[in-house]
């Protein structure tokens, strides 16, 4: 991370009045392993293992030799992985003597997850909605506000960030970026509060990587390993929750695997982004990281996949890419929608949207095996269920879902504003 | 079963046009253990067994002695126990080769898990949705048409039922006995069809045993047994599935338990009904049952936990009531609803509107333990999530909804028509 006015590293006490201590630690972390505290890991035993599926019925609707399987994250309280990182990042807050947390969200995972641990730890929480997800999914709100959250629509009136976009454009339908710079503003200028962010950051990835770890030891006892790794793709750390481990294991010399990452194709900073250094928010208060971004300042379109719509992508799932440990494809909203449907007449389960983008690559590379007449074994994250996403589902059902086109114009635009650091 | 022409017992060959032969055959079975089937195994398996927990943060909350445990059957893909039941229904059926299930639904967690079944099994289905449901949970009726149902708000005007009643009154928002009747119709009218029924019936309380059954397992790793077993009642298959087992035990002799029954007090056949034969359904197309009814042509008031606006209740559970073997309570709906918001802050959990009736019956034994200063083990049954019941939610919270009274006329009058039947 890059401090914006000198152009040198952040150190961690910049990050302190933003940030758990704790967390920051991780952040700056170059320990392989870091241990769950106790007290997080009998949170996370309510629900924790999660099951891992062997997907039988998709496997014979797609007539596929593949073999699939797929972590089921949809069972935790909240309904998502969120949960992985909302219970540690509120329990070191906690401990740190903190009593309000601030938070973006965009299509609410996030969000709900916050709200569920702060309220097991008696923490207030603020949390700022995407305002095209607050207005989509009102159930995800109330989900937030049963468990104590005041949620504002972002761009929202009560902060500087927010009013600024306001003024601009009173009818922004909002981003993750712009939420970003409201919880951010929020943390600073209210005392006792820090900010706790639901993906991007290495410690968000950290926490998440008990998806990917727990999936290796399934595997060994379903007597499997993938050769395909699937997760989809906003900030990354949901891909990076699930491929991380694997990726890992590959390093040290055992078993290859394809780690694929999935975005939607109206906000592709894995696919069509430029790996540099850029803002993680839309108002330019965080530092500057080095990520595939689209330009800190380009708006994805209102596609229902909420949890996707961020312009950046975690540094270090970035660096996958840049590395070439990590493939990337997109999917246009329609083909991932028609994933979601037939993986929930096939599986029973109906998949949040940015679930449905790891099922459409799933599938995709299932269909390839059924052409080649390989058998591989393919695990993807099904990070979480759609059941306050029904609406989406309704309107894909009666037609009035669209595929947004390539916002080609937008993003050479942001992109052509990038930060001039050398990095 | 009486058959309301002739007066005399209904035999197994007269409801051939309505059940599943295997159903039937369960439906007078007077074998202790009927085996399930091991295709049916499969599939149950990929959510059984569903969790037991210990309700810590709830018992903290109230401050209680008491050992509260609660089995979680909204891990199922359906979102409740239901699916415990559609999947043998259909299952049954498609041996025998039929091609199409009608059913009813009332808060539409029957109608989610039947139409899930069908869809496993290739089998068409029609719902018959309670109309005040229909409207109120337009997500529920998007997850069955996911899955491939046809969905018709009750009642309708698909059927002579149906449309009997709108003739009457065009406004009629519906009960579970309207829709059992257009269901019932639609059955007999239709070529290759079966009804389906979430409730009620012998065998669907049979399927649901699965849930106590499992409790008694996971009491026993738990070094634990309840001196209280607790579900709510609507038809009755929910409390059977988790007390039966329990009174089972009693009855040879085995550990003491107290089992209670909570209904809604708008709709409280346990407690203010008559143990009378009486009609299944409002068009008097069912035989007639030996229950604790209100009167088969008693329409509920629109209160939320649909599950539970049924008329009449198990023959079993009246059977059990009858015999002292349980007790019964009725909440008002505020105070459920207070109860499912106290619950999801200290568990994390969002309980369906149904199931909040238990969590109700369980804080008052809790509080009870509490001001007589004694420890007792409480299990309850968590029927389901109420991801779908979430407007519910927001209301309540609004302070927009209110507790329903005791409708004392309507009942008496449907009392004083019951059929006059000796038994």
């Amino acid at each position: 991370m890059i401090h914006p006015g000198t152009g040198q590293p952040v150190t961690p006490d910049m990050l302190d009045p933003l940030f758990g201590r704790e967390l920051i630690k991780q952040e700056f972390s170059t320990e392989r392993w870091i241990e769950i505290p106790e007290e997080v890991r009998q949170i996370l035993a309510q629900w924790r293992c999660t099951p891992l599926y062997r997907a039988r019925q998709l496997e014979k609707a797609l007539d596929t030799p593949a073999k699939i399987f797929y972590k089921y994250e949809g069972v935790s309280p909240s309904g998502s992985h969120k949960t992985n990182s909302a219970i540690p990042q509120v329990y070191y807050n906690k401990l740190q003597g903190i009593k309000y947390i601030a938070t973006e969200t965009g299509a609410g995972q996030w969000g709900s997850a916050l709200a569920m641990a702060c309220n097991h730890f008696g923490i207030e929480s603020r949390v700022y909605m995407v305002k095209v997800s607050y207005n989509q999914k009102p159930y995800r709100r109330a989900l937030m506000e049963i468990f104590g959250a005041t949620v504002f629509p972002s761009p929202s009136d009560t902060t500087n960030a927010g009013r600024a976009v306001l003024e601009k454009d009173p009818e922004c339908t909002g981003s993750l970026g712009m939420a970003i710079s409201e919880a951010v503003e929020a943390t600073v200028t209210h005392p006792n509060t820090r900010y706790c962010l639901g993906s991007v950051m290495n410690h968000v990835c950290l926490h998440q990587t008990v998806i990917g770890l727990e999936c290796i030891t399934q595997m060994e006892l379903a007597d499997a390993y993938p050769d395909i790794v699937i997760g989809c793709c906003g900030g990354g750390s949901n891909f990076a929750g699930i491929a991380f481990p694997f990726i890992g294991r590959m390093l040290q010399g055992k078993e290859k695997i394809r780690a694929i990452g999935v975005e939607p194709a109206a906000c592709p900073s894995l696919t069509k982004g430029k790996y540099a250094y850029d803002f993680g928010d839309t108002a330019h208060m965080t530092p500057l990281i080095k990520m595939c971004t689209l330009g800190s300042t380009f708006v994805p379109p209102g596609f229902h996949a909420g949890g996707l719509r961020y312009h950046g992508m975690s540094a270090m799932v970035s660096h996958c890419m840049n590395q070439g440990l990590m493939e990337a494809v997109s999917f246009p909203q329609l083909e991932t929608f028609a994933a979601g449907v037939q993986f929930a007449r096939a599986e029973g389960i109906v998949p949040a949207p940015e679930s449905t983008h790891a099922i459409a690559g799933a599938i995709k590379e299932a269909l390839k095996c059924k052409e080649e007449g390989t058998s591989k074994t393919i695990l993807f994250n099904l990070s979480g269920h759609g059941h306050f996403d029904m609406q989406a589902y309704i309107d894909y059902n009666a037609g009035k879902l669209k595929n947004y086109a390539y916002p080609e114009n937008e993003i050479a635009m942001a992109l052509a504003g990038l930060p001039n650091v050398k990095g």
